[in-house]
């Protein structure tokens, strides 16, 4: 290079800066995962944002006649990409997940009759739906837009943090509506809605609360909402028959008009004359503790009427947040899979906190959060394997901030637990293990949770001894929970083996030997229901007989949840060796792995499999759940690594996809996209609460990793292509890996790994 | 009086002080009025306490088959005298309303097998309800005991302000329970229950909040209790059928044991073991804001397990209470009366404020009270007439802070209007009028309320300017509230302008004069609903045509509420001149009031007059509700007082009662006796917010006011006694008064009046 054109370069610098702060951000699409399984959704939010503003195609009821409606399930963010008709714009989504609720406080633009029923998706004109086409439809990083064509309104949202901002371009008439519904929502049944009230403060603010009864037990959610110009008249109706009293209505015409409203089923009308291609926009703000809050939460976020530059600002969030990890990729569609990765796993846990640092507690009070950022939402059986680490290389503020989120609820705990699958202050106690122990350790150990580590270990010990909680106690005392005492016995046993494994870490980490030796020992109950004779994990009931009727391929009633025990034999990513050894050595598991990999399954299997379509599904590995998700990497110990560096590769190109279908299986809140990070980067963290790092077979060209403790992390694949997968050597810092393990340390202290990719495999690599 | 006698008495005046201390208290009867109409309640709570722990005899269903049960309007205070079981002692009572609501938090012991069903009053074995025996029935002020049959439990109970102990003495039994009732209150059906959560947080403390939709539609209120002994279990049954997510309950055993219990039914039992009379004692502290408070409620007020302590203090500050009026009365039943009295008009408002000064306001928002204590439930149709003016004498501070929480309420209105009918955050806009403008300038025109009175006079102004509730817009542009829009629109229109008044009174008083004279204008609009055809007040429609079809008799759907036209007629307390001049002058009022006093009414009357029982009415004078209240004193400007006088003590001989059936009426929070305590003075406030009272007729032989400004007002009636009913001179401060008015200013300044009684009327007197 030329001295001029090294000062030309200088001189651009610059700008070429800017012009790269808005590029990454164009990656992210949204759409993704939004067909079938994915479950993820399409709408506006920024990184970890408490609002979602998305747009709901269905939201049918949970039950038909009386008997569960399997059809709700695809229907956990709301939208599915194949429907044709949207029923509203609501607030609250989960990202990926496996059950459903949220879809708060429906906002619908209407022109013509007024119409307070939703209708039916053949017949959108028979309620407040609309009809529209994909074509319209615009889903970026904080932006959607989607034109409605029964009413002919152009529809926009963006989003700050705890507001939704909406801009409706109406056609003229003198009969626009914007309605707000309050009853229906995502998890659609009769009893889910506990109670709802909505202040009309003047012709423009509305503030209100909604309480609800759904995956969360007792959950509120209050808001307030300013619109952009007065509406000239607006209503209410209340559908629901518990209200004896009737004094209220008598008093008032509370249909009309009337600004103090409660009641178990509230629908509300605001309604609009507008000109041709008005824009009539509307603020939503969120609060878990107040309308106050929500008012104030407005206020401080979103203080004026620009949609633009809100939209912009919430894509220079994410632009910042895409940038901590700058890549170089093979193909443009693995750019476009990468960084909506990065935003599939920036979306949960979401803040949960008012901006005066307020917000609702497990124990239903409202407390302060003192030094630390409240967090809602922990899926945490799927988001300790990948999410969470991978929060702990490049969000290591949130992630201290989550585990303290976690510990807050612990204090708040009656039952003096860690949470299990905790959201808007309550659990549900979703799926198995006690998990959060897991992110607790990785935090401590990797030096990201900054709290009193004492009192953090104190909390996982206490989680793991509730003797009451899903066979714990039997557990204790046998060695593995029972078959007779759970559906879900092997799983559990393996679970809690694994995290007792965590909490002895992290008591060794803080030199308590008792409770290092304590767990260490619990932390090898995985060999209890290891069945020698078969060669694979099988329930066993509490006389020690392991289940004679036994289907190694079924997923339901076998003993394990979401996995069949080829997937979950393989449940022991704490001690793989000892794993290998029981299974009768190297060749053994090789084998074994090789037919996980490839064996055929009868058209039934995928029948019964939960969450994840056909294409999810290598062989017999399920990836699109996640107890396998590790077990790749277990070629690396019976010495023929290659076969992991190619099924990574293999696994990375089948299951991950650009467009609306690009998910095999729910995204379970960034936990698959976490997946798909790290092992993009070409490594991943097997065991986390151990500091190690197992390398795979990196599918990034050259990747940059800023952390934030001002470190930066450079992985280069030097002859990398789509048929090179194989690792020929790698470099850390100049110098050749010793083993096929990456320390934690080396990465927060910088440096550089180097790969040299082949495409044979390169047998003496290690 | 010889000097060593003096010396003597000097010497025995400290113990007889404090002897007397302790003696005032024990005249009050808290069974008066438990039987048939008078809705009081016999259980124990302190002056205006925010608990009322008293047990409930029924609490019967709101509907049965679809059908309004009429039987349920007995039980507005839970408790009715004629029963022989009790089902519970519940923590929030009103006294004596004709609407139900409340029985908060149901408390019962059990021996034996659990039961968790109440039972029926005919099969009490049948359920947790238990027989008992009047016999074994002590209720005194702030104590209440009572012997329950079938478990074999002496169940005694005290309170503090926020606070309700119980303590049961049970027999020796491992199966001893104490139920804890979420779902079951006054005012029952299906629908009532919004939400509950309970929190066991060890083996002797709980917490929760119980959210219902009752009289006051969106209604929380949270709790802590502790138990002085550890249950040794507990278990909680949940019967709604809403909870679709079954997860929580797959998880846990959440029958047993379990700490973290939500529903909208739910019941709980804490289990012991007893021996022969071992006492197990209980404290349960309310909050309107959150458990926490609960607890802090709790901690603060009554940091101990003494309850005679609790008992003694609670009774010390109804001794305090009463002495503010010290009088000596004709016959020890007088006593029981007058003091009952001074109890009954000194337990609502409650006080709704935590000991740290939050309330929830009703928006529905956490409050800080700045500067005045929160007060709530508001019967003020019924309580501006006397009770509010009553406690303008003798209870400022508590009245100032009152008409502070009625501003408060007021600021946080989204209708901007101060309460009609309002409690625990809620108004339910019971009743007619805007009566709150009369509580409001009374307090002001007396100097009692020191906030703002500009803001108080707008606040009074923009309520009486909502033109959309109960025909005020048509009230303001007819002068009266047409017949078609109302089944009570001449008491609309009476009430209105008698409020009217008063805000003008409140205008006058602060200068202006623009307000003052609209305000008067409109005070007068008594005059267009009046017949002079007939003589009687009387519907009229829109186009200013009389009813047509018209009862004079009849109290329902003839254009009142709670009375006829007989009664209302002579609802212009506030220009009583211009009413007898549009009667027809003094003898045509004089005439029209002994008819209404002794005319013979048909049965049919008695059937359909609400509230009262048959005694609670004198000839066609209906003294069990209120709108009559004041007629009485009619007589003074028909130049023949006596009869006033005379009728004064008949309605005081004939309306008031020791025992059970005591009052002919409802008590309506106080007014029936504030009515007889004004009267027993020989004064009453004819038109609250006039600094004027009318002179009626003594029965106290002397009374003794101490006032809060440290003066006292002295009143004797010399040669009083049964049959001494009429005033032969009555002198203030030795000077004979010039007419039958005594006015505020002359009672605060403190002094004497004296009445001098004579067996016949002095027809000269003024």
């Amino acid at each position: 290079m030329k001295t001029t054109s090294k000062i030309l370069l200088l001189l651009l610098f610059p700008i070429l800066t800017v012009a790269q702060q808005k590029e990454l951000v164009k990656y992210v699409s949204p759409i993704i995962g939004t067909a079938k399984m994915g479950h993820t959704f399409p709408g506006a939010t920024v990184p970890f944002g408490a609002v979602q503003l998305s747009p709901d195609t269905d939201t049918i009821p949970y039950a038909v006649n009386g008997k569960y409606n399997g059809e709700v399930y695809q229907y956990c963010a709301g939208y599915q990409y194949k429907d044709s008709t949207i029923v509203g714009f609501s607030h609250t989504h989960f990202s990926g997940t496996g059950h459903s609720d949220l879809g708060d406080i429906r906002v619908m633009p209407t022109v013509g009759t007024l119409q307070l029923n939703a209708g039916t998706s053949d017949r959108p004109e028979n309620g407040y739906r609309s009809r529209f086409k994909h074509e319209s439809e615009v889903a970026e990083a904080n932006y959607y837009k989607v034109y409605l064509e029964d009413p002919k309104v152009l529809a926009e949202m963006t989003t700050s943090n705890r507001v939704g901002f909406h801009r409706y371009t109406f056609p003229k008439s003198e009969q626009a509506h914007i309605v707000l519904d309050l009853k229906s929502g995502i998890y659609d049944y009769e009893g889910k809605n506990v109670w709802t009230v909505v202040r009309v403060l003047n012709d423009s603010v509305v503030t209100g609360f909604l309480q609800s009864n759904g995956w969360a037990r007792t959950r509120t959610v209050y808001f307030a909402i300013k619109f952009s110009k007065p509406f000239k008249e607006y209503g209410a109706k209340e559908s629901s028959k518990d209200q004896v009293y009737q004094g209220f209505w008598r008093k008032f015409n509370q249909t009309s008009n009337f600004p103090e409203l409660a009641g178990r089923n509230l629908k509300m009308h605001f309604d609009f004359s507008t000109e041709e291609s008005e824009q009539v926009q509307l603020k939503m703000a969120l609060s878990p503790v107040s309308m106050r809050n929500a008012l104030e939460n407005m206020h401080i976020e979103v203080p004026h009427w620009d949609f633009d530059r809100l939209k912009r600002d919430g894509q220079n969030l994410w632009e910042s947040e895409l940038r901590k990890i700058d890549v170089e990729m093979l193909t443009p569609e693995d750019y476009v899979n990468f960084y909506t990765a990065m935003y599939h796993a920036a979306l949960m846990p979401t803040i949960y906190m008012d901006h005066n640092g307020q917000y609702k507690g497990l124990d239903q009070e409202i407390h302060q959060a003192e030094g630390f950022t409240n967090y809602t939402s922990f899926s945490l059986w799927d988001t300790f394997r990948a999410f969470h680490p991978y929060m702990n290389l490049v969000n290591t503020q949130r992630n201290a901030d989550m585990v303290a989120s976690m510990m807050a609820h612990y204090s708040q705990s009656t039952l003096k637990m860690l949470p299990i699958w905790s959201h808007y202050a309550n659990d549900n106690w979703c799926m198995s293990g006690y998990h959060s122990v897991s992110v607790v350790a990785d935090a401590i150990i990797k030096g990201v949770y900054k709290g009193d580590p004492r009192a953090a270990l104190m909390a996982c010990v206490q989680t793991a001894n509730t003797r009451n909680y899903e066979g714990i106690g039997s557990y204790i005392k046998l060695g593995y929970v029972p078959d007779e005492l759970s559906g879900t016995s092997v799983s559990n046993t393996l679970e809690y083996a694994y995290d007792d494994w965590c909490i002895a870490q992290l008591a060794k980490h803080l030199g308590d030997i008792a409770i290092y030796n304590t767990f260490m020992e619990r932390s090898e109950n995985w060999r209890n229901v290891y069945d020698k004779r078969i060669g694979f994990m099988r329930p066993k009931d509490s006389h020690g007989n392991f289940r004679t009727n036994f289907d190694l391929l079924e997923t339901h009633g076998q003993g394990f949840i979401e996995g069949n025990t080829w997937n979950y034999s393989l449940y022991v990513p704490h001690n793989p060796q000892g794993l290998m050894e029981m299974m009768g050595g190297k060749k053994k598991l090789d084998s074994y792995l090789d037919s996980l990999f490839t064996m055929h399954l009868p058209d039934k299997f995928f029948a019964n499999t939960e969450d994840i379509t056909r294409e999810g599904i290598i062989g017999n590995y399920v990836h699109g759940n996640e107890p396998a998700h590790h077990v790749v990497y277990f070629y690396n110990i019976c010495g023929s690594p290659w076969k992991a560096q190619d099924r990574i590769r293999m696994i990375l190109n089948n299951q991950y996809h650009n467009g609306h279908d690009g998910l095999g299986g729910n995204d379970d809140c960034g936990q698959m996209s976490a997946w798909y990070l790290f092992n993009s980067l070409g490594f991943y963290p097997v065991a986390p609460a151990s500091d190690e790092y197992w390398i795979g077979s990196p599918a990034v060209k050259n990747a940059r990793i800023t952390l934030e403790n001002g470190k930066v992390f450079e992985i280069s694949a030097i002859n990398q292509s789509a048929k090179n997968v194989y690792i020929k050597e790698v470099l850390l810092n100049g110098e050749k890996l010793e083993s096929l393990i990456l320390k934690h340390q080396d990465i927060v202290a910088g440096g550089q790994l180097k790969f040299v990719m082949a495409n044979k495999p390169n047998k003496k690599l290690l």
